[in-house]
């Protein structure tokens, strides 16, 4: 397999001089664009409550599509009928889909694992399923998206160092597997996924491996699955050294704001996450000084802006009292303009990082979100 | 009160040579707008599911706020607070008030009428209220509508001819104190409300004695809420008849395609309904060839559009397959979606009902529509 050959390429532009932070491009079949980025989830072929036009508006790049609820509901098959995922859901710039696996593990019942792949019972009519690297892929060439996620166990984050051994090494079968079954490498990219847990020599042994089949892209997967901050930043310091730095590096399910900014320092550059629009439809929004949750009762009659300086519809357009209001009463515009609102947040604040990493300012950057955002302050709400 | 001093006024540009439908301009302290017009209802400071941006899209001129709601939540108070409904949910088109009588007679519990006014006990949370033509007026004037209405009672169709001429002579006494207690008459526009029921000497004498208070325009009450379509288009017949043509005429609650047209044609300018957004939300949709039930499974892989000539977003840029999946997996999208779609329909509509006004077309007009649609198809699925 040749460069010329892959879907997706990833352009390194700039690292900050201080941190491990890489600003660059990634070439996809729908465009190109900019990292690090974080990536809105549209898990059901529809980021929840936000039109794809409202997405392009916010400077949405790359959205997620999840392959086990798009192979229950509507089906792979249908997508391919109804002309790839792009079109079904109108959206014209780049999709990642993952491989389905993280779902089994969470959603379903009755998992048995075994070197072949995953049975286990949906969680929509309980009807017994099969799950592999060969079905992921084929499920995902029928999605088409521009970067399809290899098959890997979600093994818990504090397994014994055998089961995980025997975990990521299947796993990195799992990946040439898939590697082998994916029929449409012009179009679509191949993320391979390292894991490996805590483990250094296990992380090591997982991403040389991976690294061996010249996948476009690599994921670092087993975070932020309830392991400490602390934890995480340890794992992707000693993970991304075994990567090369001419690929993308994708971290799934980081949403929070110092998490975003310590993953971008240890040199990550696609993020995803459920987060900004699972709590926006709660009332919980994100602001530069801080989270608000709207349906507290003081902001029952507060007429200033959602956040003093950010520029999506929600915040220029409307009050936090207005808010309260659409919340108080159960108005379904109030996930939609706090889903807007939070998107956009967390995308200008991977635009600031951009720049930031640009003028070599990331060790600055950090301290500067953190203080405004109150990381600092006692019993602050954060995520 | 001369008309310099009054907010809205209405100009009649052209009658149908074959009906009495009236083709007019309403000016208003938002603009200027053109009749006949539906208006779509935004009961708790909020279109359901629509943002304003998405109303001037779809070509919104006026649209109706709720003052039942308004006044249990968020508050008349707190809205004149944050400058007035227009500003507080972000229209800058005209807006239109109800009384909240109606939501009084449909809503509330516990209700006693008297000529001073109906107490009740309001359905949020069960405390007594007071409902008076004067308090009507005063929440009004707090939430800064163009059109305002006067107090009146709901009063069933099939009552009495005592009971319908105690209580349509008594709305006259409320409009009278409504006009006494209405502060702000150069920037929000009194409607009087005709009643009357079926009865053509109720109605002339509402009229006319509504008529001598030289309202700014006219709204005839007590029409669909359960008559046939052919009583009320004969009460329709001579009750306009008594009407100025120079005061914009109103009927409530009017949003079925056939009763639109065939208002239209009796000399009406304004309408409301929840009618497209209610369905909407259950996944019936509006379109030229008749209602589709989005979530019927025949749409599963339906890749067409939902309506072959309609120039909505959501018609325009997403399948009938892609609708059924978002309601079919209870997506938020496709209420907003639908929603759009269904509001645009109508507003296309009365576009269309304009053009035809204009051109005395109103009797083919009438024939196309109700064609296409389905009308005179055995078990059409209408409204
Ligand atoms: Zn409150
Ligand atoms: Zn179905």
């Amino acid at each position: 397999m040749t460069k010329a050959t892959q879907a997706v390429t990833y352009e390194l532009l700039h690292v900050d001089k201080h941190t491990g932070a890489r600003r660059g491009i990634i070439h996809t079949p729908h465009g190109d664009w900019q990292t690090p980025m974080f990536m809105p989830v549209g898990t059901q072929a529809t980021v929840k409550s936000v039109q794809p036009r409202e997405l392009k508006e916010i400077g949405a790049q790359f959205i997620l599509g999840n392959t086990y609820h798009l192979w229950l509901r509507p089906g792979d098959e249908l997508i391919a009928a109804a002309g790839g995922l792009h079109k079904f859901m109108d959206w014209n710039g780049p999709i990642l889909t993952d491989s389905g696996g993280f779902q089994v593990f969470s959603l379903a019942d009755s998992r048995s694992i075994s070197e072949k792949g995953v049975t286990f019972k949906n969680n929509i009519d309980g009807s017994t399923m099969f799950l592999s690297p060969e079905v992921a892929i084929k499920i995902q060439n029928n999605l088409g998206s521009d970067v399809i996620m290899q098959l890997d166990e979600a093994a818990p984050y504090f397994e014994s160092f055998d089961y995980l051994k025997e975990s990521s090494e299947r796993s990195v079968r799992w990946a040439e597997r898939a590697l082998k079954a994916h029929k449409n490498k012009d179009k679509q990219a191949l993320f391979g996924i390292v894991q490996g847990a805590g483990f250094y020599d296990l992380r090591k042994n997982s991403a040389k491996n991976l690294v061996s089949l010249d996948l476009p892209g690599y994921a670092i997967g087993g975070l932020s699955v309830g392991e400490s901050k602390k934890e995480m930043n340890r794992v992707l310091d000693f993970t991304t050294q075994w990567l090369p730095t001419n690929k993308a590096r994708y971290l799934m399910g980081v949403g929070a704001p110092d998490s975003l900014i310590d993953c971008v320092n240890a040199g990550i550059d696609m993020f995803d996450c459920v987060l900004p629009t699972r709590i926006a439809r709660k009332g919980s929004l994100m602001t530069r000084f801080g989270r608000i949750v709207i349906t507290n009762h003081k902001y029952k009659n507060d007429f200033s802006q959602l956040d003093p300086d950010l520029d999506d519809y929600a915040s220029t357009h409307f009050t936090k009292a207005y808010l309260h209001h659409l919340f108080n009463t159960h108005e379904l515009l109030g996930y939609n303009l706090a889903s807007i609102h939070n998107l956009r947040f967390l995308l200008k604040l991977m635009e600031d990082m951009r720049q930031a990493i640009e003028n070599d300012q990331m060790v600055d950057f950090r301290k500067k979100v953190l203080d405004e955002y109150g990381y600092n302050r006692p019993n602050a709400r954060l995520f």
